[in-house]
């Protein structure tokens, strides 16, 4: 039930956006009574905040391939993958659009992109104890790094978005963290 | 008159955002009849287009330093200041919020960012000229390494920026430059 609810409330996120999403909604899409939503929910924003969690602690898998040109690649190449699905663009749209306007969406996100970045810290901290990156590197600036063109680019400049994008932004982070530009503070 | 209506618009755009904006009201602020405006500019699309134009050419100087970190330290520091004013952050938002909706201003948007990032390639291509960069560094791809990050902090993490987020990009961009991970293609 908990999973449908989730993916209803995702589905709705995408084709409807945050403002006009409602618990009926949801729990129509979801098949089940909106009194089930509100036993394990509090209100919608609560039941967004979960779905966007669930989603994006699923979409991007963490690799661990012994190497960090490869795991940074797999990373990069995975959030370009999550990100330009229809689903993807969609949630962005949303995120992006209603969040400048609702405080507690704001603070979802911020707290959407720490979590990304955290569960993803083992392969900078791997790579660190192999010896291939400077022992002082900071792994959330590294993995900021590796993330921002490839958000710039489906943000702002509407380019195109594919692997070439990707392993560019896993050259730029490497060449960064190697150079010290990184550095923990 | 014109420079009074541009700047009119700017501030109606911060205030009233895309969606509400009208030629009668940037008409009232500017203290000009909306039948002026409609003599210059065909429509609100128009004057806004221009208005975010006027504002993006002018508030990020070039700077020529003689030295390829000096001046890209300039660029970043600049960008930061004029994204972090009320006003900066008002018209991201704006932009961000209502370019989802609103396909004219995903246009304009993508064409403000091609403009800035043209008007500033002087910068690396002195710099490549002076042999303090590769031959082949492709001035765009290292304008947007220097910038991506900044935009990054400011949308999506909601981390202060600051001098200190300018340097790092500063380094960052210079240290994939020099490892040739920004080649021209």
């Amino acid at each position: 039930m908990r999973a449908a609810v989730l993916e209803a409330a995702i589905t709705e996120l995408t084709q409807t956006g945050y403002a006009a999403l409602t618990v009926e909604g949801v729990a129509r899409r979801a098949g089940v009574h909106k009194t089930t939503i509100y036993r394990n929910w509090k209100d919608a924003d609560g039941l967004v905040a979960d779905a966007l969690a669930s989603h994006f602690a699923a979409d991007i898998p963490i690799p661990d391939t012994g190497a960090v040109e490869s795991d940074l690649r797999a990373l990069a190449r995975s959030l370009v993958a999550t990100m330009t699905t229809r689903t993807g663009r969609a949630l962005l749209t949303t995120v992006l659009s209603d969040a400048v306007r609702i405080p507690r969406l704001a603070e979802v996100k911020h707290a959407l992109f720490d979590d990304r970045f955290r569960r993803a810290e083992p392969v900078v901290t791997r790579a660190i104890e192999r010896g291939e990156l400077p022992a002082d590197t900071d792994p959330a600036e590294l993995l900021k790094t590796l993330a921002a063109p490839i958000y710039f680019r489906l943000v702002f400049t509407g380019e195109s978005v594919d692997e070439a994008t990707a392993d560019r932004a896993v050259r730029v982070a490497l060449a960064a963290a190697h150079a010290r530009a990184l550095p923990a503070v």
